[in-house]
């Protein structure tokens, strides 16, 4: 089934059923009036959503109407946990080439995690806010998950049946701020804004065929300023699938229902370093850092800027019919200024 | 006023209002049912809240019961942000001298910060999981504030402002697993389980004079075991106030009711770097890893062993009367299995 939180002037918003081509919703406070709700009671709300969902697909419920993608909150508006992998280990290969610097061999076996600030993600198609341009302000497209409880010391195994739904994310990122932050040996911190998700969280089973080994196997789209950037598939040269980073994330702890856990930054390999834009035949990048290595390898230096104010980001997976999966991510840049 | 969260065999616990003195509490569920709720709508609650304290503390109220420290969830059972900091820079320094490393002057002037998970925090008198002594369990004695809403690029004064609550967290580390986490640069995450929190959380105004510049003045006692292993005042060297840490963390991105910053391990310049243990008539420390910094800088290596099974910590302050102020986190390390 798929399902989003509808902006209501609350802070969790409003937990609706949306149909499978994302044209028809329906309110279901009945059953459970958020996210976050519809997640700490799962077993028992699940089934009664899925029966709704089977009736809006026939259009047989009451209630209906017509779903915007631009009345979305993200689909859990504030969460308790948002941690971040970066699974497409070729991605970090690259930054680690592009500043000549070794990549551990361990990097393969044992994921890299950042723990994110949850309390206040943007909407999926709300404004990027970043005081300055300075910041080096990038979009990171990824694959989420959205998890139940989750023991700690699980197996890959018990956490993928722990995995609930599945949606994609805008990990905004400062490149700017990234030097410092890392030098301080604490992480990411200020160099990571609030994230943004799809509109529409999906689960497993509705994903069917493209959704195996816990891997999400559909391209990414990114439009950087309308333009295609990138089209990676997700399910290519991910090289821990998500039951393997959601038990990376639960080793020492107990997660618990409703932790986000993502991909980190989609990237294939391509068949040259050089020349893998679209424009040149390749599937492209999944940020802009990611074509700043590799003119940093090529050329020495970086060509291709970071996002300006006015600048916008579209991500969106659209299936083998050429359908929205999760709907669209479609973000403007914009400069903050105190309210 | 004083608050605390009661286990109700729910995810957030029972919100109620506890006396001065710890002894009586009331359940307030006809103004707000969790410590969240209270939170995310504090203008209109916390005068509510706060006649029904005013109540308690006279005798005047219905419905008061006995007030159990143990049947206590953290304040705050699961939040939407732990953020912390690192601001008792004494500490830090401690920890590059005893690797011989040079602390970057710029560590005196912005602050150090890490993100914390907060999906499932543990109560104060909870059992510490770990599922090998290997991990090196260490407890951090500090302090905590719960904010308000927090807007992105907030002044410290600004900041100041929208500080809610006042408690003492234990920020429980594993510090076998520190070197290799931050190896990878992207921060703490294995090596920082669940945390705990005191009893009661408590309002800057009930401290009063103890509440100064966004500093608790007052000792943080440590107990090991049984034994007093510290008690520096949280008050003296914590060179960047809360204001300035709740700014540090706004910096990019806005803070959501109930945010949770943190102090870092409570830590004061001594005499002498050699012989600051409470038995050699120092102040001692809020964690095993600075005794061990001390040992190795003075003998080449340490001698306290980090935390086995069995063993307990308790936390606490004593206001100048020699009244528990948040009570008491009491809990002891025990060796998790799976459920």
């Amino acid at each position: 089934m798929k399902l989003a939180s509808l902006k209501n002037n609350s802070r969790d918003g409003q937990l609706v059923v949306v149909s499978r081509d994302l044209t028809k919703a329906v309110a279901v406070a009945h059953i459970a009036g958020t996210m976050q709700h519809a997640l700490d009671h799962w077993s028992v709300v699940a089934p009664q959503l899925a029966e709704v969902y089977n009736g809006l697909n026939h259009g047989t419920v009451q209630g209906e109407f017509s779903f915007e993608q631009s009345a979305c909150e993200s689909p859990l508006p504030r969460a308790y946990q948002w941690a971040d992998g970066s699974a497409y280990v070729n991605h970090v290969e690259l930054v680690r080439r592009a500043r000549n610097s070794e990549m551990p061999p361990s990097f393969w076996t044992d994921p890299l995690m950042y723990q994110g600030g949850s309390d206040d993600f943007i909407g999926p198609r709300d404004a990027i806010e970043v005081v300055s341009e300075d910041y080096g302000i990038d979009f990171e497209g990824e694959v989420a998950v959205i998890t139940g409880d989750v023991a700690m010391a699980s197996t890959p195994e018990q956490a993928r049946q722990q995995i609930r739904l599945v949606m994609l994310v805008n990990d905004v990122s400062l490149r700017g701020l990234i030097p410092n932050e890392l030098a301080k040996g604490f992480g990411f911190f200020q160099s990571k804004p609030a994230s943004a998700f799809s509109p529409v969280a999906v689960t497993p089973d509705e994903l069917a065929a493209d959704w195996q080994d816990a891997k999400l196997h559909l391209p990414l789209l990114s439009h950087l300023n309308g333009e295609l950037f990138g089209k990676p598939n997700a399910g290519v040269d991910m090289t821990f699938d998500f039951g393997q980073l959601v038990a990376h994330a639960a080793k020492t702890r107990n997660l618990g229902a409703g932790a986000i856990i993502g991909s980190g930054t989609v990237s294939n390999k391509q068949g040259t370093d050089f020349g893998t834009s679209i424009s040149e035949g390749g599937v492209g990048y999944s940020c802009i850092a990611e074509v700043r290595m590799i003119e940093t390898i090529r050329d020495g230096k970086p060509s291709t800027s970071f996002m300006k104010f006015g600048d916008t980001i579209r991500l969106e997976v659209l299936d083998a019919q050429g359908h929205s999966v999760f709907g669209a991510i479609d973000q403007q840049v914009v400069q903050y200024t105190a309210r």
